[in-house]
């Protein structure tokens, strides 16, 4: 079973699963994805390739679960990072800190189309990935152990997707995540300050100055970040307060799914078919309804390593100003 | 110039640097470094191509600056991330930081030698090296601009090294970085509470369990972390408490040089001609000789990508355990 560990000094947990799939030998450089995707578990038909799902959504009433027919389909992962079943048994070891792996870790799979070009994919398709993450979030409230829940996507061979098939992930885990804490913790802060959310402020200095906003909405808006890590960095925020992502009303998914398929449009005509992770943060599972955090969405292109000099130091280095990459991505269509 | 901005959640500085080379187009899966390398700037012959030398060691008495005979040389990087010129000019812009990009970026061309072999390397060569980075952190040290500086090294293509030829990298920076902050911030904690550093008791319990060691000698030991983040993960830590790179002996600098050739060497048997970063934590330049901070170097092979899991939590899966890694490093040669 995957164990958490947790470093000493800085406080960060880790997770050491040596069942993973590990090969000592030093990563291709020419990896892509096979031509022929008919053995694609998440294909269509080949159902049986992964565990029983645990959600799907069809148009064909009485559809037997597990086999075709459906148009996004929730399955556990074949290889999760955490296991369902177990106790934390949160232990020492020497001067160390342990626990069990315990978690859930779903597969999205989010059209039964293995290869939907970018220009394809309609506000619809991530309404119904978003209704099927709330559905989620919600379903996993239920499990006591857990305290956050991490819904992400990678997207390409340099994003690290395994499978080429459209999909996205959800990790709930039993720890609220360090880079999820320092928000929190930062968003406080400036809360004690200000008695604002930090976020709104954000919003509304980015709406004023404009030079940095991609796209906006009735209840949502786009821009690259101030202090973006990476070139092309985009976040995309509700405008009206929200900690929980799961809280959003019906309106506002759809206005949420007509921007994410605008940003990314947007985002495939600058930089071609790039790979990238998408991912939302939103507040831990036990502080609801908090006035400090404000969930939103991050996307990262894939566009430049990091090594030795981000690795010691957490800074990053980025060639492009967000104002620059703003302009781009607002140009676009 | 280069400017640093501050992101208003976390704290986080980044340095947005757009006079940076940077290529829309998706990084290259097949980049290699050239066969021919005649115009590489590192190679003794080729002085001409960088900026004029700051350091250099050579058997030549009365050598000619920025001339060949040298066996280690040390020049401004051509591009660097951060300015030597200029003022911070700390300010604000709207609710947001930012500062001027001051600093100093250099490069360490460890050897004359374009094509050394891992095998090829001596202790003599790292000792070389850990004096130069040594004679250096002291020359920058009377720049009261500066706060911290990171030695590093990136090794191939994978770990982001632009060039081929053996060099290490400093960089001196008017702030302590953030992953640096957390390591004090976290050790402080640690020693508050119990009155000891952190770093000391993790060095006894390793050469107590044993289990996660890679190599000893009379004033260093080497182990994977027991939360180490990547497989093969690897530290090198003086016995002697001192926060202080720059403040070791001359019998530390044999014996640290002495123990990085044996743990390269194992790790280049173990991985093959693997990829990695190798960097120096070292203590605060306005911080010193803090009974709380230890500093170590940081070896990590680049064997697994990183994606949206890892940036959005800041959690990391090793599928390596450390106590797995740490046999096969022990057991090699």
């Amino acid at each position: 079973m995957p164990e958490f560990r947790r470093d000493p000094v800085i406080g960060r947990w880790v997770i050491i699963d040596p069942a993973r799939r590990f090969n000592k030998s030093i990563p291709s450089e020419s990896e892509s994805y096979p031509k022929d995707y008919s053995g694609c578990p998440f294909c269509p038909g080949n159902e049986y390739m992964t565990r029983p799902e645990i959600l799907a959504y069809s148009k064909i009433s009485g559809r037997t679960p597990n086999t075709k027919g459906w148009d996004l389909r929730v399955i556990p992962n074949n290889q999760p990072v955490l296991a369902i079943e177990g106790t934390l048994n949160r232990r020492g070891e020497g001067m160390y800190d342990k626990m069990e792996g315990i978690g859930a870790h779903e597969i999205i799979i989010e059209t039964p189309e293995h290869n939907i070009k970018q220009a394809e994919i309609t506000a619809q398709y991530y309404e119904t990935l978003y209704n099927a993450s709330i559905a989620r979030i919600k379903d996993l409230r239920n499990d006591q152990r857990l305290e956050y829940i991490l819904i992400f996507k990678n997207y390409g061979v340099l994003a690290n997707a395994v499978f080429e098939h459209p999909h996205s992930q959800l990790i709930a885990m039993p720890i609220v995540p360090k880079r999820v804490r320092e928000e929190i913790d930062g968003a406080k802060k400036y809360f004690s300050y200000k008695e604002r959310c930090v976020f709104c402020d954000m919003i509304a200095q980015e709406l004023s100055d404009a030079a940095r906003v991609v796209d906006e909405n009735e209840f949502f808006v786009a821009f690259c970040p101030y202090a973006a890590r990476y070139p092309f960095e985009t976040w995309i925020l509700p405008k009206n307060h929200a900690s929980d992502f799961d809280s959003i009303s019906e309106r506002e998914i759809t206005s949420y799914a007509q921007i994410t398929k605008s940003v990314f449009s947007k985002i495939s005509k600058v930089l071609d078919d790039c790979a990238y992770s998408f991912l939302i943060h939103t507040g831990p599972l036990k502080e609801r309804n908090i006035p400090y955090y404000h969930w939103h969405a991050e996307i990262i292109p894939k566009l430049i390593k990091t090594a030795g000099f981000e690795w010691g130091t957490g800074l990053y280095v980025n060639p492009v100003s967000p104002e620059d990459a703003a302009k781009y991505l607002r140009e676009a269509e």
